[in-house]
């Protein structure tokens, strides 16, 4: 099965990859490695913004992993024109805007980690880093980026 | 004298390696390069919590950080069957849980460089990255990830 | 134009690379890759000290941003010995020590970002991911690391 058949079984439309409005690419292909820019969370196209303890819950967290993991999945498909093309997700790291007293970074990380391995299948399983950070560009509750390899 | 010599004179026994207890995998190879998975202090088996400048000493934390190292040796060598095939580590990301005025980050990283150094000699002088974070999955002092090469 | 001659025009002068006081080395080569430790901000050959949103302001942050790109370029020519063998500034982690409301690590960010493709060109245009650590080391206000890519 195609890494398209997935999505659309999983009924996601990818988007269009975001411009950063700033001196930076949203991806840079080295070799078969594909680094992509940290994207933060979005929700009806904003910033999702909040924190994990304190306003936001660890399941508001997994869903907002997940919006984030869509959107690299759109940048990846603007990097390399064809997802198939996609050797594999080789590692994500994934920042939680935590409260201080908040230690449920990896289940949030898990909305994201489980949808690269819906969507890509073996080729989608990764190693990974999640962490609490003090902050994010617009206060945005988790944001990611990751490392692909290309065939 | 190769790597397990080293291991023995220090020794260090290598535990075997943790599987993730979520959707992601420990390491993936991309061609010679290994990406590892974050791992998180431990001491007697359970996630070694607390915050650097608040519960715990700088002390408390470069033994944290020289804990992690051994299983991230035992990683390693899950990842390439012989650590005398590992030729090069790469980068450490060295996450440091801590009180908002703590700044030896740095001192707490040492624990790991220095071990990694010993093990490996040249092979194991590498480049690394330390900072604090606001909080850790589990609550864990110190969390490390690593890039190596292999042969 | 060359990189030499870019600098000359922004009139740059490169720093001698900092060998640091650890158990670990300023970069490591692997393949066509540099991994480039993550470098600190100084001010007067001294750590630059303070929380963004706290003691300084975002047009600080972004000064020292541009400082530690700077020290950074330093440390790529004694990697490469003439800085146009580097084929592409790959990918910046800009860590930017917030207190807990600032939310504008992106525009800190720029202060690097922007000197790397004023320098490099094309060639400097990069993926990045920037955002709020709870603390660095010496607790410098912000941090940096990158990965590059050799000709």
């Amino acid at each position: 099965m195609s890494v398209y058949d997935r999505l659309k079984q999983l009924n996601i439309t990818l988007p269009s990859m975001t411009t950063p409005v700033a001196a930076f690419v949203p991806f840079v292909r080295s070799g078969k490695m594909l680094f992509v820019s940290g994207h933060i969370a979005k929700r009806d196209g904003k910033p999702w913004a909040g924190k994990l303890g304190a306003q936001l819950s660890t399941a508001d967290g997994k869903q907002a992993a997940l919006n984030i993991a869509i959107d690299l999945i759109g940048t990846l498909q603007a990097a390399c024109e064809n997802l198939d093309n996609i050797s594999r997700i080789v590692k994500l790291m994934i920042l939680v805007n935590s409260a201080p007293e908040f230690t449920e970074q990896h289940l949030v990380a898990n909305g994201a980690s489980e949808l690269f391995i819906d969507v890509f299948g073996e080729a989608g399983s990764h190693a990974r880093t999640a962490f609490g950070v003090a902050q994010t560009p617009f206060g945005a509750c988790v944001e990611i980026d990751l490392v692909a390899e290309m065939k």
